[in-house]
């Protein structure tokens, strides 16, 4: 293993060998001895779990992958290293090579991942094994580096380990005392172990993996046999090792010179082989492993049908599950509202939705940053996921965004049909913005639910307010942004949600505040297109004077406006965009159908950000938007004063008809 | 005390009461018995800090400002609370209200800003101090809640000061087992103080303070007395006492009824006392303790004089620091670039840069998380900030971005002169956002060099290519991004970010990869306008064919795209339009001339999202952007795929000749 780290860095020049070297140990011993997989079903339900948080140390799991016969990593692959297209890119990509679990690199979140791939587990099993019929039974294995430790994301995720006893989970702590900018003494000098244990975990040392490899696997039997605590297992190694670079920060990476080749190649009695050279019995080994993986997984259908000879409900529910398969019709339960329905705020139509979905998807599963009660993003008719309660639905996820983001990436990417939801405020998604980045990078089917989506929340002030955090995200691929304006607009934005589970996260905008009205012509359905129109006084086949683009709690005020332009005889559309992402992927026809290009004056009405507007209201248009921080104050005074009513509106239209254009 | 925070609360109909209840005793001995301040001048420089990292608490500062005698909260502005315009805002900012010195309320933000304040004393104790001469000597405190406790901020600037011993911090924990939620049992039962003695910190617990708030004196006592670590005192505290809701997450938040009003008053010997009461004898005692200031703040000026004598050199960079003034002609160190010089990239130049502004502003001071190399944010002249050598001008953040940038505001708002500048990648800005987002909030004149700023970075793909970040901070308010394309433009950059110590911060994103030439129209001052002319060949008071915009890396792509275009005999403008909200400022003239109205064929280049660049190439521009997440491979096969060589912008550019308007 370690000779094909040194030839494969060497080949690419480019990559990390310093951590697959120091890790060999580990490596081999996870994917040759401990762990459960089936290189020729990599997506096998049963399957043990393994994330590399450190992901630059990518190739440890390639060649480890590649020796188990995964199909993904081909030794051509491995040639391939950090080029273009190959499917061994620089950090490992679940959505690039089978056998990967989840997206690392980004330091500290596979720690969380790794939780959330646990989390998903105890909460399965709880809810499906029967005794006698532990149909969910694996483990979970994450590598975390230094700088995992270091990352706030981690303490958080394993303080969360930690409080619900995953004692399925086994982190393994690549202690080797070294980051890039050297030895760890510059900036790390807390005692980790002293605090793993603090958070609840139990703590195993291993000193000397490289001389003692076995005392790694005696520590793992130690990890197993605990069964009220997650597990770190705090291995020293040397990184780099046996490079004449190893135990400093030079070995992190970078290539070897020949000298330092040939050191390595006497250390490990590998003269005169030519690079990518592999002991055919390696492969044997591997091949053996292979072959009762497949005993295994057939073990384990055997038992499955057995569980559904026995519990055919259950096991109706747990294949649907893993097929990710939604009843039909699901949709129809999500409520509708008509013009006489009192109005309330969107993150109330949104509770109304959410705990609609919860009884017609069993995998609907989340929680909220300590704001459940805020963010109305409580299932109500179900338990909270804890220690003894795992089957429960509701997480709570205490005042941790990041960890709340990065393991419902973990719940998501588990593949096992839960649809994890994440809520907290708008504002405060910047704490997670890395792992929702992730989230779509790793095509994992969170909906974040964020509220308190303007400056309309009004006294908690500029703190507590968004601004610039809406075109944020929208700039994220592969991330939905939705924003609704009434209940039914909500109702059509968890539609989308929901349908995008298996391509990707979306966002869901929701007001504190109560909307001032329910919109007309709003529609559940349109929303899937992103934009379309609400209302429209000017003959058919005839433009319009002018067009109002509103979105969320604004919409109902481009309407008000809207109302009384036409009270003067102007041809005015008012168009909800409630999801530019969507509207961007229409065919050209349906944008020019609902923003006929040959329609300059245009006037946009959001409480966020202006940046990005001018995409849709073009040159000529104006934009009502928020150009600062917003201010503490009752929300009718802030909106006011920033512009957001009815006159306001109406008066920024009227300045459309004299502008030049 | 208590009564205030009720009468305020009700009064203001909103407004967060259970915390400043509970600490009420807290609050009262810090700002009465300990903390040495001087309410006549809430800027005296050697005053001790104070941060209230439970932001929403802020009624417990406020009211202390108020009894302290500090002119900017009078009875009146707790009337006012949480109203448009007040200066008791409902989260405490430090640009609203004197005596205020951070902005808070986004959970854990706090620690790591008290963590910054210390680490300034400390440094410049070290730089100044001489024996017999104390001039710098202050403490810093903070008020951390369990959601502090909990977010992964707080862990990563606790491990850092426990790292560098700053034993004149000290964090009161208000340990009062409730959040918005519930029960902290909910998610949070780990051990907090154990988990602070792991980082290297002494923890002290207070467990009845509302019965012995003695104890807590006693507590401060041991604090001080420590002098090799920061303190924790962990104060069991009863949250809401002694309203009915003590001791519950409904004391968290809102108003109390009549019966509870009366049975708090009856409970504090209240009774028959109007709204808004303060015995006299109070605001007497405070009076005294600001006479008391005066005279130490007075004793502080002599012992100044006498240093000055002393160490004439040393009182003058001090004096300089602490009234933010930098010695004229400090631009001219920067270096400037030729167009024979060999190029390099762009932070290769920002090292320069830096380096050289290191010699003139003795207040540079700052670090990496971990990457000062590939940043090359490094002091090469100066020490590493580390217990033994506090001096140091290089901070040590290792792998805790988040933590970096808010301890990074705790430096600025220090308010003595000290210009911090915090580097990482561009793509973990993320990370860091919301500390940024506090940076822009608060004024704090953050550098933030964000280097390997495009999918140009090449090998490391997706995790680590930022697409969609520059438009994301873009959007910040009173956040000003920077992308220059050689050297003389992030020279340019640098004088933009200095200048605007005192405003806000700065990002200057800075591409891995070596540019491609010097361009030969760029220059450092302009830079200042946001946007300008790099070259033309239309004739001079006629406008060109088209216009191409480019920023950082692609400028020179554009250049040369438009030396071919100009060889077929077109007229070519290229624009670089190094920062958006510089540009945007400048008076519509300028930005006429820069793009003329009339030039609608306008293509911009940019490796990052498309978002927001509609706004400068119009409806009929073109945009030539990244629309999806990077990928792995070497820089130039990367660049190639996605449409970043000068044979693909001269193809666009010529799309645009064909393209209706």
């Amino acid at each position: 293993m370690r000779m094909l780290v040194v030839d494969a860095v060497n080949n690419a020049k480019a990559g990390h060998p310093g951590m697959p070297l120091g890790m060999a140990e580990v490596g081999f011993t996870l994917y040759r001895k401990v762990m459960k997989y089936n290189p020729g079903n990599p997506g096998w339900f049963n399957r043990d779990r393994f994330v590399l948080s450190a992901g630059h140390g990518c190739l440890l799991q390639y060649i480890c992958l590649h020796l188990a016969g995964f199909e993904s990593v081909q030794m051509e692959d491995l040639k391939r290293l950090c080029k273009f297209g190959a499917r061994t890119p620089g950090h490992p990509e679940n959505s690039e090579t089978a056998g990967i679990e989840v997206t690392t690199g980004p330091l500290g979140q596979g720690v969380a991942n790794a939780v959330g791939l646990a989390l998903a587990e105890r909460h399965l099993a709880a809810r499906f094994n029967k005794p006698g019929h532990d149909i969910v039974n694996h483990r979970t294995f994450c590598i975390m580096g230094d700088g995992c430790a270091m990352e706030g994301i981690s303490n958080e995720s394993a303080s969360l380990a930690g409080h619900w006893k995953l004692d399925k989970l086994t982190v393994i702590y690549d202690d080797n005392h070294n980051t890039i900018d050297g030895d760890t003494e510059l900036a790390f000098s807390e005692d980790v172990a002293g605090r793993y244990r603090a958070l609840g975990w139990q703590t195993i040392l291993v000193e000397d993996i490289h001389e003692h490899p076995g005392k790694f696997v005696k520590a793992l039997d130690e990890a197993f046999a605990e069964t009220e605590k997650p597990t770190l297992i705090q291995v020293k190694s040397s990184i780099g090792f046996p490079s004449k670079k190893q135990g400093t920060s030079k070995a992190h990476h970078g290539t070897f010179d020949e000298e330092d080749v040939e050191g390595i190649k006497a250390a490990l009695s590998w003269e005169g082989r030519e690079p990518f050279y592999v002991v055919p019995t390696v492969y044997e080994e591997f091949k053996k492993k292979a072959k009762e993986a497949e005993c295994i997984e057939e073990e384990w259908n055997i038992e499955l049908a057995k569980y559904e000879q026995e519990f055919p409900n259950e096991a109706n529910e747990f294949k649907q599950l893993l097929g990710n398969i939604i009843s039909e019709g699901w949709e129809k339960v999500l409520p509708t509202w008509s013009q006489s329905d009192p109005v309330d705020a969107t993150r109330s139509y949104s509770e109304k939705c959410l705990n609609a979905l919860s009884t017609v998807i069993p995998g609907l599963i989340g929680g909220s940053a300590d704001l459940a009660s805020s963010n109305k993003a409580y299932l109500k008719d179900y338990d909270d996921f804890q220690h003894k309660t795992p089957w429960g639905r509701n997480v709570r996820y205490g005042i941790r965004e990041h960890a709340m983001a990065a393991i419902s990436n973990g719940l998501s990417l588990h593949s096992s049909g839960l649809i994890p939801f994440a809520a907290t405020f708008l504002a405060f998604s910047d704490y997670m913005k890395h792992a929702m980045r992730l989230s779509a990078l790793s095509r994992a089917g969170v909906i974040y639910i964020c509220t308190h989506d303007s400056i309309g929340l009004g006294e908690d002030g500029p703190t507590h307010q968004p601004v610039e955090q809406l075109v944020g995200l929208r700039a994220i691929p592969n991330l939905v942004v939705l924003r609704p304006a009434d209940g039914n607009e909500t109702s059509g934005a968890y539609k989308v949600a929901v349908r995008r589970r298996d391509s990707g996260p979306t966002v869901i905008a929701l007001s504190r505040q109560k909307v001032q009205a329910h919109v007309a012509g709003t529609s559940a359905d349109k929303v899937e297109k992103g934009g379309y129109i609400v209302s429209d006084n000017s003959s058919s086949g005839s433009d319009p004077e002018l067009i109002i683009i509103g979105t969320g709690s604004e919409l109902c005020l481009c309407e008000g406006a809207a109302e009384k332009l036409r009270n003067d005889g102007l041809k005015v559309r008012v168009v909800s965009l409630v999801s530019w992402e969507l509207f961007d992927e229409q065919p050209l026809e349906y944008k020019d159908e609902i923003l006929p290009r040959s329609v300059k004056k245009r006037l946009s009405v959001e409480a966020g950000s202006p940046v990005g507007w001018r995409e849709y209201v073009g040159f000529h248009g104006r934009v009502l938007a928020v150009n600062s921080f917003g201010k503490s104050g009752a929300y009718l005074d802030v909106f006011k004063k920033f512009g957001f009513t009815v006159d306001n509106v109406e008066s920024e239209a009227r300045k459309l008809l004299t502008d030049q254009v």
